[in-house]
């Protein structure tokens, strides 16, 4: 017997990436039960899976919405999450729920992306610190809010996984004014905001004569609308636990 | 009858510019008369023209040297300045000298660089400010210690007159945290450091489905050293006055 | 009295470019007459403009068909070519209806590749040739069976017309083997197919020292079909002749 | 008991990569030996390591006339080749000589770039070729006289080997006029040659809607000669042999 379609719900739907998850739950002819926005009442219960690219705000207020229905479903829901800008305390809630839910969440959905964080956690660890200096540079477009990315920072915390270090012992956000010369082992960031800019990241790692640089470029949000839907797909077979994307494609 | 040789002087000549203009002097058979270092007393008497890339106290004080020997010469005394960072203040001063002094000063010597500045100045003219957001980012290597470089914010400022707006109306010199979305007409910046990196510098014009990218790429800092020398010998045919590498160029 | 709206036909509406301009002028409710494919009969007779992405003899045969009907128009028919691939002999065929129809033909109808080209022209003139060598890179999707792009092309010619060159005379299209030195003067071509990428093109231009780089990355194909039908609009208050894209944007 | 130092000779001196190691070998305190151009009789007596960026035919030569003293060593001589441009015939040739040299043959001596195509590898492995195009991409100084680069078609091979084919079956080495589309699982090439670049390589890896690139910039040649000269103080611990610079750098 054929396994039942997943009933897809999206939070945070009047939002781009919401958008671009409704066209393509349509185009894909996948099924959808529910869409939220900010101040909405959630009813989870004709809902498998969400995909949510909201706020931290909303995403734990749908987790607390279903913890408050008891959560007894044959299997565990699946929660995608692609709202960026966790703090610590919120990432430790969110952590709580995933006794009971599948959550999924990652900066970033796309495959490339998420190949070039193994890689740059290779040559970060491969090329010593006291010789090759990393940047991580990211471009978006002009209605992005925050900075850098939450792209970007996947993208330091393998560099600094790499290196065997926390990145917020070594991380460098942001350049004006007199900075004094540049400390060995710091890893830089570096922010650009222009026109439609889907998402563009690099790591660039310099020594004295050479320079290694691993870039990615999105070039349709739908990419990221996909990956989502296939960490979905890919959750419903999963127990309850907290997953990312790496996990997902198996890297 | 051949015109007596430019004696040339160097100011800041510890640093790794004057290290390279001092190499380059002697590649090219010029004569060199005298090198200061920050605390050395200026004597100018036998010197035609100053390369000098040390700091604006540094540059300053030299001129202020040369002030008090009455600047009594049959051609005045050709100052090429390199340095960066003048205040407001430190520049008005700067030009004060510029009745009895030729003053050349540029955040960067080379042709390529100043083309591009020509070339900024007219897409920004070009391209309406609502639609295309337009963003400098620079790299340079680990020993520098200012941010932006002089030469990003001559592209800033190439880029602001095109719009006829003031950079320091439109500047947006950092980005990190809740940013919010991009204001239209903004000129961002951002800056890389790492490893030996002699000197890239990108314009980059961005609107809702293109982006028009302008760079420049230096990959030896003798390119500076000559620009330089190049601009003392135009110099030496100049009255007093207070002039650019633009109008060395004759861009 | 407002001007009556403009009808539309599309010809080489298969094509993903042909789709891209029917979907744009949809979007903006534009009227849309006719579409055309290889084989079909043309019948302009209730047509103002035609937006043409096909091939050097579709175009052609468009054209004879419009003169078998006699041309005889209170306003002349608009003809937007973006048909790549015209030989010589057939581009002079094309010249010979421009005196009944307003055609204007480009390889390129966004605003940033023909800002790009007049860009191009001033740097490859003010660059000695001796000094600076000029390449043409670009990069196309998987699907493009023509290579240089007809804007990599357009962008040769750009800096031939700078250095007062024929482009045909320094063209260096492909390197494979035992090349030689590069020659002084040679604007060399590169080709990169890969995805789906919608059109990259830079122009590199090299001394000894510093590398130039002028570059265009277009995001969205739907960028070429408002370019195309903003020159129809244009075209519309235009005498019979033959315009490129710089004429329409008044470059 | 010390060591005793490495006696170095150098094939090909009067070439740029040979005028680079001299400078490094002067700089780093070691002792040559000897040098050789085109044309002079090899003697080898006094030498340990031979540091060779000649041409296939000097290289041979100097291997030839090594085996005609005999080559009864304490230890082998080492011989760094960087000569590049070997028909399958010489290198089958060179491959003989491995019985009583420690040969180390690469076609790039930088750390950065035998680790990009480790990386490469990888990345190759991961991504379908039915989605994922591969292009590689290689910009050289005016006086680069063989295309594409040693380096390039390294990294070609790398993702060759990535994705289990032979390089010479999927190998696409120039692209001018009607090519058709591009056949899925191809490997591109593209070459750039002009002003004194050192050497840039990029890996393209593009998909329908993302685009990984894995660059490598070479800043100064120097770097090449220290890589070599590494290289031949590792020889000189080795067995007879035939290596690589991934061997050297234990990647």
């Amino acid at each position: 017997m054929a396994a039942p379609a997943t009933r897809f719900a999206v939070n945070g739907y009047k939002g781009r990436m919401g958008q671009a998850v409704i066209k393509v739950l349509d185009e894909t002819k996948h099924t959808m039960s529910a869409k939220y926005e900010k101040g909405d009442m959630f009813d989870l219960t004709r809902t498998d899976a969400v995909i949510d690219f909201s706020t931290p705000e909303a995403s734990l207020s749908l987790l607390e919405a279903c913890a408050g229905e008891g959560l007894a479903r044959p299997r565990p829901l699946v929660h995608v999450i692609g709202s960026t800008g966790f703090t610590p305390e919120q990432r430790d809630e969110l952590i709580r729920f995933a006794d009971e839910v599948v959550i999924i969440q990652s900066g970033n959905f796309s495959l490339g992306v998420n190949l070039l964080m193994g890689l740059l956690k290779q040559a970060a660890a491969r090329l010593a610190a006291e010789d090759w200096d990393i940047e991580i540079v990211e471009a978006h477009h002009r209605r992005k809010v925050d900075a850098p990315s939450g792209t970007a920072l996947m993208l330091g915390e393998a560099a600094a996984y790499g290196r065997n270090v926390r990145l917020d012992e070594v991380k460098v956000a942001a350049r004006d004014g007199i900075t004094g010369a540049r400390r060995a082992g710091d890893i830089g960031f570096s922010v650009i905001r222009g026109g439609g800019i889907v998402g563009e990241h690099s790591a660039v790692l310099a020594s004295e004569d050479e320079i290694l640089t691993l870039s990615h470029s999105a070039r349709d949000r739908t990419l990221f609308a996909r990956g989502a839907i296939q960490a979905a797909l890919w959750g419903r077979t999963q127990k309850a636990g907290f997953y990312d994307m790496q996990d997902v494609l198996g890297l």
